[in-house]
């Protein structure tokens, strides 16, 4: 990440470590601050701090309602790794693998309040539309999480749900983000109506850019194993358009591929992936990562503020374009 | 319950039925559903509705955030039926049984934020203090369901312990429903403060008799399997006073009951629950639920308040004192 983030993620680590979520039981608390440490890319309170930022200077007031979208984003990781039977996450052993389920199924619920409590430090006038703000997002997450899960069952899923999927259960919190900070700063409604849409267009690029550097990116940089979601079968946007592309020889391969239950990981990510070359998916996901990427850019673009005071934001959003990990 | 509460219940019965959670996906929606309508006696939306009456009359307009309190509840149980590995709630599958447990721990996350949602139908001006009050509960009963967790790894719980437990992982939900509903009504601090009082106090009145009932009650009336505590070794009030009290053979009998791995279930409820009979554990018991109760009613006694608007709380509290199922 640029130079220009580093005041902001500096704060934003330090809140996150001071902030005192609770001592007794410490099987409820040491979780939270477990996750938390964990680390990752803190993009969401990045986004509300930059968004706040459009309208004021004085950002280190909103560090707490910041921190609450990080809070919340960390217990749907808490939980979702429970769901998804997850060992390991960024490096380390998930919640549930280091202590247990019912521990995690709790923790995280105490996360969620925490993240409300959190949200607390506004304005009093600005707290109805905040709470609702939130709320609406958060079942969303909800939802595409369910809806995530159901597509595991289904071998029909189109790119039209799983764009849908993947914007309820990732981007509408992007978007939530952004929003939070620009009504912390008292943009008018238009803007922050905008600021939402940014922030849903460039999350579901973000989420294609996820699918895309799962298979086609630098080991090294990767950090996790490349392929993963190949050797799950997890039906991403790569997939759901292969299966959808691929005829005759090539279809068979593939759908034998998915069906094989024996198999030498490396033999069917390689395989995979040719067949993704040779259906030319890569610059099929570029292409529409781009698109959603200049959707939201309009949106941004057409908030009536100087392109100045939009710049960090824009420099966020680009950044996110050409992350290659 | 006597008939002064039927226009209450009929009420919220209808709010809960035509609440909109939500549709789709249906796997999320319709635990919510399910739960709620399992039945229960409402305790916690009724004590909202009756202290909002010690100040204003037009209780039908705290519906929403009355509910809230019964959402969150119920939440709770889900998510704590997940836990516990309970089968049966109410006599029917528990969510986690009648779907799995993804679902009942994504299906509770989105309860506790539609618990959110309904607390937002109030007057913007109450919202932070009413959030502060709901978030400050949350958090507590998860530290109590914690807590009470880590007491079945444990053999040295002090009664002192498991009624701080029970305190926070029931009573605090009554005392905050009760300061929910003073609060709506526009009462002085100090009121809501003694309806805490008193909604804690008969708060852990209320779970004291639940262990006892447990034991010591009515097959017929009870509705599930007497002794349900003893054939599980659960940590009640009655286990840990009777093994702070027992000595010589009586103390030896006790400790080879709990430690049998194999044993016909009948014969060891019938077997301490004489030890608990000859240890005069259910006089002193009762004793200490009259105590609580008292205590709430000299609370509730407190408040600045003409007796007759009191009248249909200090009803309510007697039921509970006096209910035998």
């Amino acid at each position: 990440m640029s130079n220009t983030f580093q005041p902001y993620l500096a704060k934003l680590g330090e809140a996150i470590e001071n902030e005192p979520f609770g001592q007794h039981p410490k099987e409820l608390y040491e979780p939270i601050r477990y996750i938390l440490k964990l680390g990752g890319k803190r993009l969401r309170p990045m986004l509300a701090l930059l968004a706040y930022q459009l309208g004021k200077d004085d950002w280190e007031s909103i560090l707490k309602p910041a921190m609450a979208v990080e809070v919340f984003h960390n217990f749907t990781l808490m939980h979702d790794d429970i769901m998804d039977e997850a060992p390991i996450r960024r490096g380390q052993p998930t919640v549930h693998k280091r202590w247990d389920e019912n521990i995690a199924i709790l923790s995280g619920d105490a996360m969620l309040v925490k993240a409300y409590d959190l949200l607390l430090d506004v304005e009093p006038k600005l707290l109805p539309a905040i709470i609702h703000m939130f709320n609406k997002c958060a079942v969303e997450v909800c939802e595409g999480q369910q809806i995530d899960m159901n597509f595991e069952r289904r071998s029909d899923v189109t790119v039209e749900e799983y764009l849908e999927m993947i914007r309820l259960k990732t981007a509408v919190l992007l978007g939530m983000s952004l929003r939070l900070g620009g009504t912390l700063a008292g943009l008018p409604q238009k803007d922050t109506e905008l600021l939402c849409t940014f922030g849903e267009k460039i999350g579901v690029g973000f989420q294609l850019k996820d699918d895309l550097l799962d298979v086609f990116s630098d080991k090294k940089k990767f950090g996790k194993q490349v392929g993963g979601d190949i050797i799950a079968n997890k039906k991403t946007f790569l997939l759901i358009n292969a299966l959808k592309i691929a005829e005759g020889e090539t279809a068979r391969i593939l759908t034998d591929w998915i069906a094989k239950k024996d198999f030498d990981k490396e033999q069917k990510v390689k395989a995979v992936t040719a067949i993704y070359e040779q259906l030319a998916i890569r610059q099929l996901t570029d292409k529409v990562i781009q698109d959603y990427f200049d959707q939201g850019y309009q949106a941004l673009a057409s908030i009536d503020i100087p392109d100045s005071r939009k710049a960090p934001l824009k420099e966020f959003a680009d950044y996110l374009y050409h992350r290659d990990k």
